[in-house]
C-alpha cells in the first residue's frame, strides 16, 4: 500500500505547478471589471477537477448574474457517507498595489513560501485537496465515501449567492459532513482546528448634504457638515470601553462558558508573536475579554473604509457634499445578520441630522458558526489533523466569516474546518503567501480524512 | 467732469476682455503641478497694471519658493494719503470637475454672471481696480492719494509668506490704510461692507497603525483601526451642543455686544433663501447663536476631508494601515492662530490610542480681524459704496479667512473692504461667477473711494 505520506512528497510539483497556473487568474469578485476573470476561474478549477478523476463537473451559474461555482463530484455507493468539499476560487482586491514585494498574479517562491494574491486564501487549500484525492485513492485503492467539491466564486464579497445555490442544489448536495478548507491553523508548531467563524455584516453608509462643497468660511458653523456627521456616527460605533452601542447588538451572542476560556487560554498564544504578525504595537479592543477571545467569540463594529471631502495636497476650505464610510461588523453565535442590519439601519436614521440625506446599503450578511467539539466528524478530521502534523490538534475560533453557516443550515449537515493556513500568511494584504510544506500536510490529511469518516459512525440512519 | 459711472459703464469691456484673458491661467495655488501657472497669472497682472498706468509694477518673490505676488505703485505727493489696495490672484481647486457647467477655465458669459474658477475670488475683484482708477483719473484728473497695489498668490493656501513679505517690504508699503478687495455685499438688493473676518487654522491628521491593511475578520476588535480612531477624533472636535472641545478654544473670543448683536439682527436675512445659496436643507451649528452670528462672529471646527481603507465598489474586510483627516478651525478676534494650533496639537496626542502613530501638520494660520464701525477711513468707504449702489450701506462680518490681520498689524494701518461679491457666488465651489454689474459697481466705489480718502482726516502727522 502507497504510503500518504510519500505519495504527496513525491507528487508535490504537480500541485506547485497547478498553483502556479491558477494564481495566475485574478479572480478578484469585487471588481465587475474582473468578472471575465473569476469565469476564467471557475473554468480552470472545472478542468483540473476533471484531470483529478471526478466524472461529474459541472460550472454551476448563480442568481443575478453572480459569479460562477464549480461542482464535482465522485460517487461510490449510496450505502457510504458522503462528503462536500466547500472552498472559493475568488480573491481580494490587491490595493495598495505598490506594497507587494512581487506583482500579486505572478506567483513568487521564496523560501518556503509562494507569494500571490489567493495563494492560501483560498486557492492552494483548494488544490491541496486533488493531490489528497490522488494521495488516497492509490493508498486505498478506492474511498469509503462519496466525494463532492464546491468551489465558490463569491466567497470575499459575502457570497451574496450561495445560499441561494445551496438551495436550489440541495438534492445534488445533500452529504453527512461539510469540510470546509478555508482556515489556519493557530501557528507553525501548533496545529489545530477551527471550531466556528465569525459572520459579517457588512454595509456602506453615505450622507448627502449641500449639493456642492461649500466654502467653509461662508458656511462653517451654520449647516451640517457630512464629513463632520460620518465621523460622528463611525466614532459613536463604539463606548470607551469599546462595546459595540447598537441596541440589542449582544443579546444572542452565545456567552463564553469556563471551558471556552480555558480551551482558549490553553493555546501558546504569544501575543507580541501576534502583533508581530498583525505589523501593530499595541491591542485595543473590548474591555474585559483577551485577544483571542476578541477576534475568536466576540462579536465587533470596524470602519473599513471613510471617505469625504479634500483628500489632496495641501489645503481646501470645504464643506464637502457628502461623505461615506464602509462599517462592518462581525458576529458570532447566535447572532442573525439580518437583525444587525435592521438595528444598524435604525441607529443610523436616529443619527443623522436634520438637513442631511443618508443611505444605508448592505452587501450580503454571513451567518456566524460554530460546530460541537464532540462531534464525530470533528472528531475524525482531528485524528486526520493528528497524523498529518504528528501531534495533537487543539481547538480555536477564527474570526473571519465564510459562508460556512448556510452549508450548516441548507444542507443540514455539520461542518468541520481542514485548514492549514498561518496567521502570517497576509491574506487580504498585500504579499499573501501560503506556506508550501503546510499545503502537503493539507493533502496528506485531507487523505486520511476520508478514511478516517468512512469507518466514523455519522449517524447515518 | 467726466461721470464715474457713465466712464465706467463705457469702458466696461476693458474690465470684461481683461477677464476673460486672466480667468485663463489656472492659478490653483494648492496644487504643485500649477506653479507655473500662477507665476504666469502674477506676469499678467504685472503688465495689466503697468497698461493702466502704474509708473512702478514689480513681481515680488516669495521666501522658500512660494508664488509670486504683483507689486505696483502710483505716487503723487509724500504729502497725500497712501493706500495698499490688497487682492490676490491665485485660485482654489477645481474638483469636482465634473459639477462645472462650463470649463472652470473657460470664462463663460450666461446672462449677468461670468462664471469660471476665481471670477469673484478674486480677480474680478483685483481688476474692478483698474477701471476704477481709469474712471478716477478722467473724472478728477489726478488722484488725491498714493495708490499701492498688492496682489498676492498664495490667499487660497493660507498666505503662507505673506506676512513675511509685508516685513520685508514694509517700508515700500507703508500706508494709512489698507483697501481689501476679496468680500461681498449681504445680497443684490442690500448693499453693505465687511468689518471683520475670520482667522483660520488648518491642519492634517495622519493616523498611522498596521504596516499594512489586516484582514478584520483575523484581527478586527483586537488593535486599534485608524479609520474608527480618526473618526472618534473629528466627532470629539464638537459636544452635543456643537460647541467647539478644545480647552481654551473660547477664551480670547470678543463677546458678541448687544449692539453687534443689533446690527447683525438689522440685516433683512432670510435664513431660507441663505439655505437655497447653501443648497442645504436645514442648519446646524452653536447653540445659543443665530445663523448670522455663527458664521461671522463664532469660531468653529470643520473637518474638510476625512480618507481612509477601501472607498471602492463593495466590500473589502479590512482594518486600514492609515487614516487622515483634514480638520479646520475658524476663528475670531481675538483668538491666535499659533495658540490654537499647540491646543489642538496637544488635544490629538491625548486623544490617539496607544498603537497608532500620529502626525499633525499645520498650513499657514491666518489671524482674524475686526475694524471699528466709527475708524474714518470705514467712514469713507461706507460713503463711497453709497454712491455707487446708491443706497444705505449695511455693516457684516464675513465668515472667510484671509491676510487682512496681517495686513492691519505688520502695516500698523486699519483694513477696511470693498467688496461686490455675492451670497450665490460659489466661491470655493464648482460654478463660481460673479455678477458684472456689481463688478462695474465695485470700479465706481473704487473711484469714489480715492476721493474720499484724499479728503478724509486719517489723523496722519
Amino acid at each position: 500500500m502507497t504510503d500518504i505520506r510519500d505519495y504527496v512528497t513525491q507528487h508535490a510539483d504537480r500541485l506547485y505547478a497547478d498553483l502556479d497556473a491558477w494564481l495566475r487568474i485574478p479572480s478578484i469578485s469585487a471588481d465587475p471589471a474582473h468578472a471575465g476573470d473569476v469565469r476564467a476561474s471557475a473554468e480552470w478549477a472545472a478542468e483540473a477537477l476533471r484531470r483529478t478523476g471526478f466524472p461529474t463537473v459541472e460550472v454551476w451559474e448563480t442568481d443575478d448574474g453572480g459569479h460562477p461555482a464549480v461542482y464535482a463530484e465522485r460517487l461510490v455507493g449510496a450505502d457510504k457517507p458522503t462528503v462536500v468539499v466547500y472552498g472559493h476560487h475568488d480573491v481580494q482586491p490587491v490595493d495598495p498595489l505598490e506594497l507587494w514585494e512581487s506583482p500579486p498574479f505572478e506567483p513568487t517562491v521564496r523560501g518556503d513560501d509562494l507569494f500571490a494574491r489567493g495563494a492560501v486564501d483560498d486557492k492552494g487549500q483548494v488544490l491541496f485537496h486533488l493531490l489528497g484525492l490522488e494521495a488516497a485513492l492509490a493508498s486505498y485503492g478506492e474511498l469509503g465515501i462519496n466525494l463532492k467539491v464546491l468551489v465558490e466564486g463569491e466567497e470575499e464579497v459575502g457570497s451574496p449567492h450561495f445560499a441561494a445555490l445551496l438551495k436550489r442544489e440541495r438534492e445534488r448536495l445533500r452529504c453527512d459532513v461539510v469540510v470546509v478548507s478555508d482556515t489556519g491553523i493557530f501557528d507553525k508548531d501548533t496545529p489545530s482546528m477551527c471550531t466556528g467563524m465569525r459572520g459579517l455584516v457588512y454595509s456602506q453608509v453615505d450622507l448627502f448634504g449641500p449639493e456642492v462643497d461649500l466654502h467653509s468660511g461662508s458656511f462653517g458653523g451654520a449647516v451640517p457638515n457630512p464629513a463632520t456627521e460620518i465621523a460622528r456616527l463611525c466614532a459613536a460605533l463604539h463606548d470607551d470601553d469599546r462595546h459595540v452601542t447598537l441596541p440589542g447588538f449582544y443579546d444572542r451572542v452565545v456567552p463564553l462558558s469556563d471551558r471556552d476560556r480555558e480551551l482558549m487560554a490553553a493555546l501558546p498564544f504569544d501575543e507580541a508573536a501576534w502583533l508581530r504578525d498583525a505589523t501593530s504595537t499595541a491591542t485595543l479592543g473590548e474591555s474585559g475579554f483577551t485577544t483571542l477571545e476578541r477576534v475568536g467569540a466576540r462579536p465587533t463594529a470596524e470602519v473599513n473604509g471613510i471617505w469625504g471631502g479634500y483628500t489632496g495636497i495641501g489645503q481646501k476650505t470645504i464643506i464637502p457634499a457628502e461623505a461615506h464610510a464602509k462599517i462592518s461588523f462581525r458576529l458570532v453565535a447566535d447572532q442573525v445578520p439580518a437583525e444587525v442590519e435592521e438595528s444598524f439601519r435604525q441607529w443610523v436614521a436616529e443619527r443623522v441630522p436634520a438637513g442631511l440625506r443618508h443611505e444605508v446599503r448592505f452587501m450580503g450578511g454571513v451567518r456566524p458558526c460554530l460546530t460541537p467539539l464532540d462531534h464525530p466528524a470533528l472528531q475524525a478530521a482531528t485524528r486526520a489533523m493528528e497524523r498529518a502534523f504528528g501531534g495533537q490538534i487543539l481547538y480555536t475560533r477564527e474570526g473571519g466569516s465564510g459562508p460556512e453557516a448556510d452549508l450548516a443550515e441548507v444542507l443540514e449537515a455539520p461542518v468541520v474546518f481542514l485548514g492549514v493556513g498561518l496567521p502570517d500568511d497576509r491574506i487580504h494584504s498585500p504579499n499573501e503567501k501560503v506556506n508550501l510544506p503546510n499545503l502537503l500536510r493539507g493533502a496528506e490529511a485531507a487523505a486520511y480524512l476520508w478514511k478516517e469518516l468512512a469507518d466514523a459512525d455519522l449517524g447515518r440512519p
